[in-house]
């Protein structure tokens, strides 16, 4: 993944149509697409494999399976052109491994931390040691709350070698400035780019914000 | 779901016409099929529509998402008949509220433990606490560990309505019988009976195990 600005949007549409048509808007502003299960189900996982010729994919799969039941899920990924694929680090250490394993040499990232309220109760109180365990199984980088910058400070200083991707942004309110700021080297953004009336406006905002 | 042998059937193929041969094969002796992202990203979630004309369709999707997200998955897994729908307890009392909430009035099942290894190094610890938190939030029931019959037990006494579903049973080495003597009221079964070369045999054999 090449860096331009470190924006990655966020394509959580149920419409494969729209999703191709901001994808092209913004090609050349956004260093990668993340796509989750709305668009994937109601699109056909092919909708990967068109979104690819655009831009470097990432799915979002949260993938929280046994080992076996995850190694598939990476490997349909990385026959339909993913780039990088997310796994859920709680599922523990044979399971991160059997995605890193099926996707290589492709990107894994694992989530060690979530951006809504309800990842306070169980995530969260764990989430270093979710970070530790992804990292000894051989991730690319995490996954971590673009809504709470003094976490991604956090998870930088213990790990800096790690590519931190900061959700959350935007509709959810993380803040772009104070993510990088921090430490995040991508942020992702998705509803306020493409529920904006001019998403291509809406990302150049966001670069002016940044710069 | 109807409860004949309390069997369930875990389609985990990547081939659409395999598993439907299967589902039509033992149809008369299953209670429900049970599909995950292996089926559904290689055949499309039309698959659940189609096989929910042979028996009742549980989605296995293990949701793990923000609520928002989570929402939009159960209401595509209703709107191709799922009967029932898998999510992850583990993140958290408002993405499982949204689940039950967008799939109402089918049957919404929370993951509160599972069969593999790493599921002892983040999960486990926490598992009655996700229990918990499940049931307060208005799920169906649960699925437990069929390969760690102690910890069935341990559900079925704290939590007496709920409806415990064993997977692990066969391949992963959980026993029928001492799934159900320890309290589950479903098991699932997978690779055992769709690799086997005669699954209506194979399934026979369980019920024969059973009684």
């Amino acid at each position: 993944m090449e860096k331009r600005y470190g924006i990655i949007v966020a394509l959580d549409l149920t419409s494969r149509e729209k999703a191709m048509m901001v994808a092209l808007e913004i090609q050349d502003l956004v260093d990668a697409i993340k796509v989750g299960y709305p668009l994937v189900l109601s699109s056909g996982i092919s909708v990967v494999r068109d979104l690819s010729k655009i831009s470097p994919v990432i799915c979002d799969f949260k993938i929280a399976d046994i080992p076996n039941t995850n190694s598939i899920i990476a490997r349909l990924a990385k026959e339909n052109r993913a780039s990088g694929i997310i796994v859920h680090g709680f599922t523990g250490e044979d399971s991160i491994r059997a995605v890193v394993e099926a996707f290589s040499p492709g990107d894994v990232f694992s989530v060690v931390e979530m951006t809504h309220p309800g990842a306070l109760e169980f995530i969260q109180p764990i989430s270093m040691e979710i970070a530790r365990k992804s990292y000894n199984s051989g991730v690319r980088g995490f996954i971590v709350p673009g809504t709470r910058p003094e976490r991604i400070a956090l998870y930088r200083k213990n790990f800096p070698g790690m590519l931190l991707l900061a959700p959350g942004i935007g509709a959810q309110g993380g803040e772009a400035k104070r993510a990088f700021e921090n430490g995040a080297d991508y942020i992702i953004v998705g509803r306020s780019i493409y529920e904006s009336e001019n998403p291509r406006r809406e990302v150049e905002n966001i670069i002016d914000s940044i710069q």
